[in-house]
This record gives structure tokens, C-alpha cells and sequence, in this order.
């Protein structure tokens, strides 16, 4: 298996294609990471070299640990086999849309990015009540400002696999037991 | 959907039956976040009150960082489908396993659990070339101590879903949005 660095547009095009990541805050030194979904326009760039990704969160820990500390980090990974997976990392910081007339226009765009996919956002309402966070409040919009991105693509080896082509399975595989291990119940369940 | 608090207990069953989590550390108070594989001994709480996730890595960055700063995040989640996912979040600790007589015990124990998944470190050591990191280093071996563990559970809603029975598919439902737009290479690329 080779792993390649990626190119800023490729790492862009896995951002457009998902919409669920892992989002790090710290506070006193003290990292926290969580599951969050996200949408980003894969234009925005042709307008402005800066981008972002876009999202919302009932109040609690994550918010008040970004509002009090907005370095953020971001991972967003596919992962289809051992030797087929891409991960891109960003460094970013993070950007509190309140909900005032200088920050209309923004939210009525994520609000719009949000409303292409219904009810996807659904678990955040889920979740919140046994995160400590209430649902008597409105949600926070807010934006992660993409300041550093970087992504990393696992190709097939040239010599095992012939530049990519499928080649036969091979016991004991990383990949294997990982699967079998983390998801069999998936299977069975079915 | 439903979600629910999860014992301790079944926080371990969800790390022993997983190989891959996201690994949180901060400098600085920038987090930064990663894919990481680890092996969690599910029986080792019966001896001892602490418990640990083991890993090893090649030098780099999130080696250099956790030296710096032990306090880390780990986040291990199944996503089966949108109101079938469990997330567990660990705050912990980085402790090294030197290769030194005082941990030669610690340092075997996590080659054994190593060595019952074959290959499936691999890619720690291909991603390692195009992360910085060099391959004529001697791999890292560590743990994550558990400080705090929780862990969050999605149920079938009991309206909806007659006490977690299969639902037929909703149309628009966030969750088909998700694989479709996440996951829909896999299905055309296979």
C-alpha cells in the first residue's frame, strides 16, 4: 500500500462529498473530540480563498470550550478498504454566527446548506439531551474557517496490486480483522 | 430516535470489539485529531480499576505532542444506520512504554495483543512516510490511560419504531442523505 498526499482540490471534493466528521476542541490543554456534521460548499473557493465548514449544536461543552478557545481541528475520512481510504485534516478556527443582522446573510446560507439535506440534523437534537445540553434553547449556528488542510490517500501497491487493480483477498488482513472485529455484529443484526 | 446513557460495561464491549478510533492530543491549546488503531483488553478492569487503550505509532507529530502534553481525548463510535449508532469519549492519559526493563511486562502484553491481529498495524507504518515521520525509527509503543469514559446510544424511537422493530424507510430521511453522499463511490467504484 502506498499513501499519497493529497491536492487541496481533492481534499475539497472528500469535504463536498461527506457530511459527518470529527470535531476536536481544547481547553486548558485538555482536548475533546466529537462526532459532528457539517456541510461545505465546494464553490465557496471560486469566490474567496478562504472556506469553511458549516454547522450548528445546542449549547453545551463543545460550544463553550470553542467560544472560550476557537483553534479547532477537523478529520474527515472514508474509509472503503485497508488499502483504499482517504483522511483530510484541517486546522481551523472557529466562528460563532450569532443570530444579528451582520451575520443575516451567513446564516441564511448555511440555513439553506442545512435545508438541502432534511432531517439530517435530526441526531443533533437527539443527542442533546444527554449531553447536559438543554433543548429549551436555540441552536448555534457556526462555522469552522478552514486555515490548514491537509489529506492523505491510500493507493493499492504497484507491485501487489498492479496500479490499483483488484487483487485477490489475503487472510489474516488487517483490514479483515478489523472489519470482523468492529462490525460483525452489523451483519448479523441485519 | 432515542439516546441513551451507556453503563461502563458496555463502553468496554464497544472498545474490545473495535480496532480504529480518532485520537485527540493539544499543544498550545490547538487540538489535533487522528485516525489511531489500538487493542483494548475487555478483561483487564476484573484485575485492576484502571484500564487502558494500547497503540503504537511511528515518531511524529502526535508523538512529539502527547510527550509535551499527556492529556488526550479518544472518540471510538459504530454507525450502523441513523438511529442504530453508539459513541463512546474517553478523556485519558499518554503514557510511553520505553524499551526499558520497567516496562518490558507492559511492552510484551501489548505485542501479544498486537500480534493476534496481524497486519493490521501496516498502515501506521505506510501513512508514517507522508506524515513527517520516518520509517528508520523503532515504532512508539504507548497507552491511554482511562480517566473518564462515557458513551451515548441511539435507539429506535418507541412511537416510531414499535420498541426498536425495523421501520420502513423514510424518504429524505439524514441519514440516506449521508450514504448517499458519503458513501456513494463505494458502491459505483466496486
Amino acid at each position: 500500500m502506498l499513501v499519497r498526499e493529497m491536492t487541496v482540490d481533492e481534499c475539497r471534493a472528500v469535504l463536498a462529498g461527506m457530511r459527518i466528521g470529527k470535531l476536536a476542541c481544547a481547553r486548558d490543554n485538555q482536548p475533546y473530540v466529537v462526532p459532528f456534521h457539517f456541510a461545505y460548499n465546494d464553490n465557496a473557493h471560486i469566490h474567496s480563498p478562504i472556506t469553511h465548514l458549516y454547522a450548528f449544536s445546542m449549547p453545551g461543552q463543545k460550544i463553550e470550550w470553542m467560544r472560550a478557545n476557537p483553534l479547532v481541528c477537523v478529520e474527515v475520512d472514508e474509509i472503503k478498504r485497508q488499502d483504499d481510504w482517504t483522511s483530510v485534516i484541517i486546522f481551523g478556527r472557529y466562528e460563532e454566527l450569532p443570530d444579528t443582522t451582520q451575520f443575516e446573510a451567513e446564516r441564511a446560507s448555511a440555513h439553506e446548506m442545512f435545508s438541502r439535506h432534511a432531517m439530517w440534523w435530526q441526531p443533533a437534537y437527539a443527542a442533546t439531551e444527554h449531553r447536559g445540553e438543554s433543548q429549551d434553547s436555540q441552536p448555534i449556528y457556526f462555522r469552522i474557517r478552514i486555515e490548514k488542510m491537509t489529506g492523505h490517500r491510500a493507493v493499492g501497491d504497484l507491485v501487489e496490486g498492479q496500479g490499483g487493480a483488484k487483487r485477490p483477498p489475503t487472510p489474516h488482513h488487517w483490514w479483515d480483522n478489523l472489519w470482523t472485529h468492529g462490525r460483525s455484529k452489523t451483519e448479523k443484526e441485519r
